[in-house]
């Protein structure tokens, strides 16, 4: 087991069962989703966006308008938080106390690195472009030199990194046990719809299996 | 309509035209969603904790162990920054720069109240549970005395708040609209399974249309 080692930040401490510091486990939900939650502290006040990410290898990466607020506050050395939330099921018990939820969650803390060199961040990007959509960066026309410039692309390193999981029924009190309540799991999950085309301008190329059978949904 | 005037933090500056400050849109938002993440600054390092909620009126309502690190500082006075984001689907456009997420997002600055009295702690429990799951807080066996000193709930006034929303289709660059590339619409969404009663401790209670056919999914 690739164990990224607790840090004091990064042991989990409530429910302390349900910390996880498996790189492979980690790097596992970081790949199921697809948007995760960024904040930083500047002058005082914690500005959280939730955004698009890729990762690459043990790097998550973001991007951004070049002037977006916390992107902007990390390149120039602000700390980020990250948080990536999967939600798997509602966890329904016999008490409202033993209500749950069945989630797969990463939190990270670091610096990140600013990538400016284009080609780099054209990489980057189509990092993020496939973290979203699995063959999509083939298909759709890649960044001209304007457009990387418009966009900010920063990496995190996945190092103080943990993650927190709770999966399975619910856990009632035994005397709650023989209460006349249904007890279990409600499970959830993202879904992927029939693809639309773009009304405005009938796209001319027909959709793609990447788009209509998307390997992540 | 009733709007909640932009601040200097809430007013959207990036895609300005993607700002809402409508009071019902804030709370669909709100309502559709029922996981949120809080963070909050203790010590020069940004928490962020992935949590349910519930909405009473123009309160945001969280709850979790009296421990809790990012609520308990919440409550001791730090600022709290709350983001509740829904994915609605991607947008896939010729160009790779003009990719994009639909989303309805909704970030609240503000500090809390700590609701300590156990009748106000019992019915914003209640809330917190009808949010997750409408009818469920009829079904379960209300809290305890005990259950309620464990649980800390605060409340989050919805005032210093503002949406973000993207909806619809790609908006290719005119070169681009003749490229040979599919550009629409994935739509995404959360979607409920069958239940999975409680395996260990088959329950003594058929499974109730509030869980079966949940309002929510």
């Amino acid at each position: 087991m690739n164990r990224i080692e607790p840090g004091p930040r990064t042991t989990v401490r409530r429910l302390r069962e349900r910390g996880e510091y498996d790189r492979e486990l980690i790097y596992g939900i970081l790949d199921e989703a697809f948007v995760c939650h960024a904040a930083c502290s500047v002058d005082g006040t914690v500005w959280m966006i939730p955004t698009a990410f890729g990762r690459d290898g043990d790097r998550l990466l973001l991007h951004g308008a070049a002037a977006n607020h916390v992107l902007k506050a990390a390149a120039q050395g602000a700390e980020l938080t990250v948080n990536v939330m999967l939600t798997d099921g509602l966890v329904l018990a016999r008490s409202t106390f033993n209500h749950s939820i069945n989630y797969r969650s990463v939190t990270i803390f670091g610096t990140v690195t600013d990538i400016t060199d284009p080609v780099d961040k054209t990489e980057a990007l189509e990092r993020i472009v496939e973290h979203m959509l699995p063959g999509r960066s083939v298909e759709a026309r890649p960044p001209s030199p304007s457009e990387l410039k418009q966009t900010r692309v920063v990496s995190l390193p996945i190092e103080e990194a943990s993650a927190k999981v709770r999966a399975g029924g619910p856990h009632d009190d035994e005397p709650d046990l023989g209460l006349p309540v249904w007890a279990g799991v409600l499970p959830l999950r993202m879904t992927a719809g029939a693809p639309i085309a773009d009304e405005e301008h009938p796209p001319g190329a027909p959709v793609s299996s990447t788009v209509d059978q998307p390997a992540r949904w």
